[in-house]
């Protein structure tokens, strides 16, 4: 018996915030593992504003998501049928399965699923990808020393909330800024963070100025703009800005704005650092033991903001990534569709 | 028997391009010298876009000046009057002199200028904070390694003209960017540089990508705004963009023009990284005795562009940096006025 695949596909290079249009849902036959192979039933999809620079004509890290290919994702699922010496049935694994129902896999870049130590959401989330790049872009490119402050854009995003708290186990003074009185309370009161700064009040000046009286060492910036630029007022003398993304334009349809302060580079000897945490893939265990052990400890917390439901959801779930909707990681837990 | 001393002072905060209406021309008596203290008769002063810098009101590395002070420039002059027990008269000194005939100093910042070793000029040059910044900058910073690809902006100006030299000293391919044939002549043909790029020849994406066929390993930049943006797109995995300067945004009206193109540095997992000479001050004898070296035997080449004139000439001849009317390091050399 052949199961029915659902699929999203990518169908137009968006322009702007990506519209239904721009993907096309499919049912096709799941494809039958082939000798080395395994078939992944999917439970959870991890959803990503990175995700929306895949859908790009553009240079990037990784080759655009073609026009007609399944939608790339992150997700997380059991193994329904293996001819792969390694990975048996019923073992739940995660990886670079796309946004769809069913995805054969040889094993490259798929991480096993152990669901006695953490639910198996956490495995994308507080142990995923978003979780290691807080981790590494945080204590490798940010350096943060005990007592210098720490300012986090996104920080009640899937990567921000986490470097935030890293900050803090690390002895940081954390300054997050994220949008509105519900996300700023929530990494203040349950995360730890020593300030929230609600960048929707208003006067994101004042608001820095007074929350960085000694200015910004390390900036962990998710987010680019008008941000980025208010931020880069405040560096202190050798501070390590780190280019994590730029969310408020990946749906810019105008060309992105680059920070216009960022003389203050030279001002202040500072830095402004890119980096991916796919080049810290022979560290990824040191992350995730480290990562496990505070999370164990209770001294990290990992929230997983889940949505249920059937794959033709994925756009609308998607997007909320764009409308400040989610609290942490953002993943689709999927239900079947009925046979 | 006093001097009369000419200066040019602030007389306002500039909008643009400076005008003749910024500065004041005064003429007042010199200052004696007090105990511990020396007078300086100006014989050149140095003349460089950084000091466009200094006459605005904004948080940098130096205070602004202030309305009604003399102008901030570096000069080179003879003791005429010394109170100091270290400096005798008829010694020549470079230091923070200011605009103007006569300046005193208690010998902060001053260096001795000994014109066996090399023409006066030099030292305001080739051996000057020019050419250390070119020195600090490319090599700390920057961190060229052989057969690595250098792209310098601003490369036929005081200090792009020897970050280029030194890049090829180095044994890297430099690509030099100036404005005009002759400056771009001047830099293949003169210093060795391995092409040149003619950015007022239009069509600078097309120059870079022939000239940089393995992309931009480290990118000096002196001129920001589009030429910024356009290596960006250029640069290669783990590039290191140097923020040394930023002329073409100097005197914009408009709110500088930040790099579209900084999330590349994302993409190549690339830095942008500001100095600043004057923090490695300590390592200023091991830069000068290098470049004195690599001067003595040809390796390295230093022009001084010196236009001779009377005090009065400051505004006009200043202004030239902007225009691109210089090539090498610009010094006024002082006639002295009719008494």
């Amino acid at each position: 018996m052949t199961n029915l695949n659902a699929q999203w596909r990518l169908a137009a290079r968006p322009v702007g915030l990506p519209n239904l249009s721009d993907w096309e849902y499919v049912e096709v036959a799941a494809a039958e593992p082939a000798d080395g192979e395994f078939l992944v039933k999917l439970e959870y999809l991890s959803l990503d504003p990175a995700m929306r620079g895949w859908m790009n004509e553009v240079r990037s890290y990784v080759p655009p998501v073609g026009i007609g290919e399944v939608m790339r994702a992150g997700g997380l699922g059991r193994i329904v049928q293996s001819r792969h010496p390694d990975y048996g049935v019923g073992e739940q694994v995660s990886g670079m399965f796309g946004v769809q129902q069913y995805a054969t896999s040889d094993g490259t870049g798929v991480n096993r699923v152990d669901t006695t130590l953490a639910a198996a959401p956490v495995y994308l989330g507080g142990l995923g990808m978003t979780a290691l790049t807080a981790y590494f872009g945080l204590l490798d490119i940010g350096r943060p020393e005990p007592g210098q402050t720490v300012v986090v854009s996104g920080a009640a995003g899937a990567v921000g909330s986490i470097a935030g708290q890293i900050a803090r186990i690390k002895g940081c003074r954390v300054v997050g800024i994220a949008g509105g009185r519900e996300k700023c309370e929530w990494i203040t009161d349950e995360l730890g963070f020593d300030a929230a700064i609600d960048y929707k009040r208003g006067d994101l000046r004042a608001q820095l100025r007074e929350q960085t009286p000694d200015g910004v060492d390390v900036y962990f910036d998710n987010v680019g703009g008008e941000i980025l630029d208010e931020v880069l007022r405040r560096i202190a003398r050798g501070a390590r800005v780190v280019i994590c993304g730029a969310i408020s334009q990946y749906n810019a349809e105008q060309p992105t704005r680059g920070p216009a302060n960022y003389m203050q580079l030279l001002v202040m000897r500072a830095s402004m650092t890119g980096f991916l945490v796919f080049d810290f893939a022979p560290r990824y265990g040191e992350g995730i033991a480290q990562l496990a052990e505070w999370l164990s400890s209770g001294k990290l917390k990992s929230r997983e903001d889940i949505v249920t439901g059937r794959l033709e959801k994925f756009p609308e779930v998607f997007l909320r990534l764009f409308r400040g909707e989610n609290t942490g990681k953002l993943v689709l837990e999927l239900i079947e569709n009925e046979g």
